[in-house]
């Protein structure tokens, strides 16, 4: 059994893991936009490869916490912070594994120059990175008001969402490759609307960190 | 400190609590994909309020699993039960929020007469559902070849996305409205392979559980 002063630096260990998987998600999401924008088949590539590395990651801090919560018997403030770190690792995850949908769409449309310029995509993007950001800075500094901002922010993406879902049903017509490429750039701004809401999530397990109180943020 | 068979007994019991939370769960696909297919807004209403029962089984469920852990410091096998049983039961509730996505589409449609009768879709929903039970009998079961069968089933589920996506996209035209109901139903095409997804992933908890391998069942 190691000492309370081991355990309160194995938290800040884990907490370090997380906030470092944190970067890299957050640069996937960044880079596979780019990619899309820029029909950048490299960095398309180098985005998907590099989600190996992200899901190592999350293994490495799931065992990290299941042999903390075994070894420690920590008590019910301590598991709640093990446990929120657990989730909150499903989440960066899922967000990076919508990282490598975007850039798989990239290589989909490869050779195929977009019907448009993306403007309202990177906006959204740089949206959604910019909740992941507060979402975690909300978990390290333990922070409920900043977890709680992230809802108004959550509707600007979904406004946002909508906007784009209407203009690109209204750019849709005869034409088929248009059409396919169209649907494409849609599914996009779908992922990026999960990636908010997974920043949403992140959010409302640092609340339930701090107050053990359930809060949706994403109404 | 509880007994080594008292400890058994709770792991049979969150066994159980995932069971009945994989049946509650296929029962929302179920009926998600029925009120679209029905125009049927009273149960897609039914669908969105019935998740709230599910997110209470999941967060129960980590409780229990977090629990478990802190009280009996579990060997090693025992601990990568338990941790699996929480990334299933995250899937899980992956799986239930897409059924509440696909009820909000029926709402979201009403009124609106289908541009076509939905054949693929339901049958895509089958194929899904049906993985989500084999996942669910492999964990139960902890039999290593029947969740690796579910590698195949996705393989079908993938095809019949991209043929309702090529069959969706060359039916958009010049009619707006037609295009809007056409891409909120490819959407939720897309939904369904993502349940399928979550299967797959289940299926991989499950090996790796048995065996300690991580494989990849989606590819």
């Amino acid at each position: 059994m190691e000492t309370r002063s081991n355990f309160h630096h194995s938290l800040e260990e884990l907490k370090a893991a997380l906030l470092k998987m944190g970067t890299l998600v957050e640069e996937a999401i960044y880079q596979a936009v780019k990619s899309l924008a820029k029909s950048d088949l490299k960095l398309a590539r180098q985005t998907i490869e590099q989600d190996d590395q992200i899901d190592e990651m999350m293994i490495n801090i799931e065992a990290m916490c299941m042999r903390l919560i075994a070894l420690q018997q920590p008590m019910a403030s301590d598991l709640r912070i093990i446990g929120m770190a657990m989730k909150i690792v499903t989440d960066l995850e899922r967000i990076a594994d919508h990282a490598v949908d975007i850039a798989k769409t990239t290589i989909r449309l490869s050779g195929e120059p977009l019907v448009k310029p993306l403007i309202d995509i990177p906006k959204m993007a740089d949206l959604a990175k910019e909740m992941l950001r507060e979402a975690l800075t909300s978990y390290v500094e333990r922070n409920e008001a900043r977890a709680e901002a992230l809802a108004a922010k959550d509707d600007e993406v979904d406004k946002l969402y909508t906007a784009i879902f209407e203009e690109i049903v209204g750019m849709m017509g005869e034409n088929r490759s248009a059409n396919r490429q169209l649907t494409h750039l849609l599914m996009v701004a779908q992922y990026l609307e999960r990636v908010a809401d997974h920043a949403t999530n992140i959010g409302e397990w640092v609340i339930f960190m701090i107050s053990g109180k359930r809060q949706d943020l994403n109404i």
